[in-house]
């Protein structure tokens, strides 16, 4: 038991396809390593040229990269042995515990699903990030897994978000759907449809939300499309950048220390992919070496905490 | 000359449909009134009940109210002479300057279609908001107007910004489409045609552009669908919202108030309704009486400056 316990967490990075540079990265690595657990390793794939360069990490070799704007199949079909292709192959096979990549959304998404296979039933994955509210946390979902989502899709993630809050210990999560206004015959004919479904489904669905009343931390799981919830969580993170930029010039850096803290989004774990069979994180592709640290820690307390796998089962046991 | 610089401006406020309970707004409108100029006029328009209420303000009595909850067209067909066709009339017949309404936006968007007309050539109108960014205000359209639009609407609306940004002196304004990722492939297949449409037209368009920059000031004019629009005008209010609430834990509310009064959106003045023959402000649905003041302050403005006249030259002058 004791050693189940001391298994050692081995988190796997992509060191490729994003706007750092994987030097950039490995410079990064090498400078906050030191402040990880003994019990965690960080493994490091990527093209050999950077294999010098990684020498204080255990690297796997991959023989290309994918780059951001590359057609995710297009290149998933020319690139056999992408870096994140080898990185979600290592995570199947049980030599990582959690894969963390910046690289191409919709190429690493495609290649989960084929890879780890999906939760059984489930249509697609999405990309969920937990966003800080004046109450507690919300878990927003999909925020650029997929770009257009049907009614049953939009229901699923409902469920993934409720079964996500489960798991964090919220007992009866509150699902709401993001629209441009509360009434149910708001939105496009798909959010409608998703509106009725939900109302009639076993999920406490409180109805449609706006974007105005999200922070004000009175639902745990806000359901929406890629789309529309990547440009939601892009601009949250613009405006606090905004706003934080503004504050600087009229408060001490040191009065702002815990709000930032508190608010800044780089300070939050990338968003992890759920509903495939492995903890597949994703920073976007802009993120800093900081912010990429940052999932990585995310990544292994989603690892401590058996978290896809209490996910998983969450998530059988309330089908709809 | 000298009269027709002291003609009196005369706005039109819609007292129905909103949130906003009509007796709370004619208190409110009743006790900002004196901060207005003499050479304002405010005019009421609602049904016959709120009359005697309104009797400090010339009153124009229309048959009943379209509610938030109602379908746009089936109200329109079925009240017609609902408060804010009445206003819309009276717009039309040069009875009021400029038309304020925070009721159903459908409707509205509908009956000023109808009533006013459209800009030569142009498909759509759109709903405008002026947003604040580390640099100069970014007009972005459409907050909400349309639910779907097609890339010729998209490239109608960077040409209806543009002439906006002149019309507000800005040279040459910098257009922006807001998309998930800066490359020209990303987005939906209309976002992918509107952005080769832009690149090859005469406008001075920078590209793709994430909810993360559009605050740092570089961008004149923001595109966007109106579903998109409206989420992300309406994330922007509440993260403000929620990041001025967390403020307020930390320092004084004296030294909060320049900033308040900088960030805070109900300070904006509404939505302006570009492309239409008139000057319509919506103010959205659970607008407070004081956002809904501010915004009879920008009609006034719009007023002042006969901008909406001057867009119409220079949308029409600078036709693609």
């Amino acid at each position: 038991l004791k050693q189940v316990a001391l298994k050692k967490k081995v988190i796997g990075i992509d060191l490729m396809g994003s706007d750092a540079a994987p030097n950039v990265l490995l410079d990064a690595l090498k400078a906050q390593i030191s402040s990880l657990s003994p019990n965690v390793e960080l493994v490091a794939i990527g093209t050999s040229e950077y294999k010098e360069k990684a020498s204080f990490l255990r690297f796997y070799s991959a023989d290309e990269a994918i780059q951001m704007d590359e057609h995710p199949l297009q290149a998933l079909r020319h690139k056999k042995n992408s870096s994140l292709v080898v990185g979600l192959r290592l995570l199947k096979q049980g030599t990582i515990d959690a894969f963390v990549s910046a690289g191409n959304t919709g190429a690493l998404v495609s290649a989960a699903k084929m890879i780890l296979g999906l939760f059984p039933s489930l249509l697609r994955p999405a990309l969920l990030a937990l966003m800080p509210t004046k109450g507690q946390a919300v878990a927003v979902l999909d925020v650029g897994a997929n770009l257009k989502e049907k009614a049953s899709h939009l229901v699923q993630f409902a469920q993934l978000g409720s079964a996500y809050q489960k798991v964090r210990g919220i007992k009866n999560p509150k699902v709401g759907l993001l629209n441009i206004g509360s009434e149910p015959l708001k939105g496009t004919s798909e959010l409608r449809l998703a509106y009725q479904k939900l109302k009639n489904s076993s999920l406490h669905f409180v109805g449609n939300v706006e974007g105005k009343s999200v922070f004000d931390g009175e639902i745990d799981v806000l359901v929406t499309d890629g789309f529309t919830g990547n440009v939601f969580l892009k601009t949250s993170e613009g405006i606090t950048s905004f706003i934080l930029d503004q504050l600087n010039t009229h408060f001490s850096e040191k009065s702002l220390t815990e709000l930032r803290h508190r608010l800044y989004y780089t300070e939050y774990p990338g968003a992890l992919l759920v509903g495939v069979k492995g903890v597949v994180v994703k920073c976007h592709g802009h993120a800093k070496p900081e912010s990429i640290f940052q999932a990585i820690k995310g990544a292994i307390e989603f690892v401590s905490h058996d978290f896809v796998k209490n996910l998983h089962h969450e998530f059988i046991y309330n089908r709809l």
